[in-house]
């Protein structure tokens, strides 16, 4: 299936991996919607209708697609806020090109998220944020908690990036882009909650070894350039010029659309490919929890796309978000790129490519 | 010995804490100090004059003052990279007041120090920073690089955020405040290299338990709070109105400078009145590997105020450091608040004393 995104035809999406699903996601999800209406999180029930429009309970049933549904319920939870508060404080809003605003609220949220007694201070989002940190405390780890938390400011960070270089109007190039998209995709909390949800603790020697670190970032990337090809569609409609990769090719390289849209599937497609090659390398040895945790970044890249391709945060342009479809998804035969070599412009990823990578 | 501050007396610093340096101290701080005349981290001889002038071994001498030499000296190199970057691109320079241009730079430091194949882009700070974590990484396991570069970010998010209060001319509340100074004054990163630096890895479980990430949020606090009152002088003489906590305390209580400093000195005290009885209940039941960190934190707190009272980077006042002087210290008998309870005004740390930390 080739996707239309207004102006510009898509490649079906290259993703030859396991896909799978919560067996109880309806019944978590409803569970989740019904928390984040509650949570005094979103300003208006339209706000709370496209947090919803999210299904982010979908979104992680597919990462965790085994595991406690009270612990399905609590990541999920995390995946609407860091929707909703995406929607209202950093890609939209008053804060999302006032970097010095935004570096202080960033601060003061990943505050309320460490500290239990710091004040929420007028903002909205710091009370649930912090209900759902209570839970992850209730049944992760000290260290699985803490592995979070410095995910969750990693994210911030990368985000008050992507704020000021919009806020000075700077298109960033493709190395500086994909270092920040790293961070602002919201990838490393998402991923850092695999351990929380199935209960799996990796020993620290191998979730920091450099073969697992670039393993992390890898399935971050590709689902965060998969999440910039789906959410190109409604910025076109929106008349935005937003930070996507498309942008920072058609910018740089001077590209018409289709052919950064032939690069940046390129791009993408290599660096899957050479997950996937190193994955198999590692999976071998991995003992259980790591090979729990390297089996959830596959069912992370092929869930986000799965997700991505039907979701109503993305396919819906209209002012109220459509139900959300199941049609049957097509896939590519084979990647588009397959160079076993670092991408051209990259050197900040090109260490992904070591041959020394254990 | 009751220090001046221009216009301010200061009592003698309450520290009843052991004092120790490392035995070699004089023969690694000249290492280091060719190092950085050589790393081509400064722009002139005079900007290294002053990095140098911080004397960063014989500070981090007094945090580890058991460990290998080599040890020592990389540790130390971060303390002198740390200040040489605080001086050249945060507390002054083009970008102290840019948040947006600031927020790029740190983002693309920050990618630097965790992937070595990342380019330097015409920054000077970035390749020794790569060096001195390469050295990191030859002598210390993956989860002591993670944790020291996890604490990096941490580093410069609170600078990030500080820079972001200066452009918009915000002077925070004591509350914000604290929580930004516990980031932005690199007492994360300089903790953080303790493990390093004795090579004693302390269990997940361990360091992230809640009393002892407090005591360890304590300790950055309480050496904060002495560089805020070493630091003031100077930033008086140039006639400077940074952030700091007496500017705090006289713009939001409508204190003159001498009741700042009372009660500045007073949360200062009881902060650490309260590590002291936190670190007795819990030092009996440590591992030897826990037990090393919480001596290093007190090392730290200590070391931090005597290298504070007599180094050139806060003592001199002209356009080049003097050198160190090496007069007795006097320490006052005892805390000017030892209340067992929070601090009024300060919710983000109120948890601190939760009678439940282990």
């Amino acid at each position: 299936m080739r996707s239309s995104s207004g102006a510009v035809d898509f490649p079906p999406i290259y993703c030859p991996l396991e896909s799978a699903v919560h067996p109880r996601v309806r019944a978590i999800e409803e569970q989740a919607e019904r928390w984040v209406r509650d949570s005094g999180m979103c300003a208006t029930d339209q706000e709370a209708d496209w947090v919803v429009a999210s299904h982010s309970t979908d979104f992680f049933a597919r990462f965790a697609p085994v595991c406690d549904d009270e612990r399905l319920l609590a990541t999920s939870l995390w995946v609407y806020f860091g929707f909703g508060f995406d929607d209202a404080r950093c890609d939209n809003g008053p804060l999302s090109s006032r970097p010095a605003e935004f570096n202080a609220l960033a601060g003061r949220v990943q505050r309320a998220a460490e500290a239990p007694s710091a004040p929420a201070g007028g903002e909205r989002f710091i009370k649930p944020l912090q209900h759902i940190i209570g839970l992850f405390r209730s049944f992760g780890t000290a260290g699985q908690v803490r592995r979070f938390l410095d995910a969750h400011r990693a994210w911030l960070s990368g985000v008050c990036w992507q704020i000021g270089n919009q806020a000075s109007g700077r298109m960033p190039e493709l190395d500086e882009y994909i270092a920040m998209r790293l961070l602002a995709s919201g990838g490393e909390p998402t991923f850092a909650m695999l351990e929380l949800a199935t209960g799996m603790e990796i020993p620290d020697t191998e979730l920091h070894a450099p073969a697992v670190r670039a393993l992390t970032e890898m399935a971050i990337l590709v689902a965060a350039l998969d999440n910039d090809r789906h959410s190109l569609r409604k910025e076109m409609s929106r008349g935005h010029t937003d930070q996507n990769i498309y942008s920072v090719l058609t910018h740089h390289r001077m590209l018409p659309l289709a052919e950064a849209v032939e690069q940046g599937t390129g791009i993408r497609d290599r660096v899957l490919t050479r997950f996937m090659a190193l994955h198999d390398r590692l999976r071998p040895r991995a003992g259980a929890e790591l090979a729990s945790y390297l089996q959830g970044l596959r069912h992370g890249i092929r869930g986000n796309a799965e997700w991505g391709l039907h979701v109503p945060r993305y396919v819906s342009l209209g002012r109220v978000p459509d139900p959300m479809e199941e049609t049957p998804l097509e896939w590519a035969q084979g990647p588009s790129d397959a160079i076993a070599a670092p991408v051209e412009g990259a050197p900040s990823i090109a260490w992904w490519w070591d041959a020394d990578l254990a």
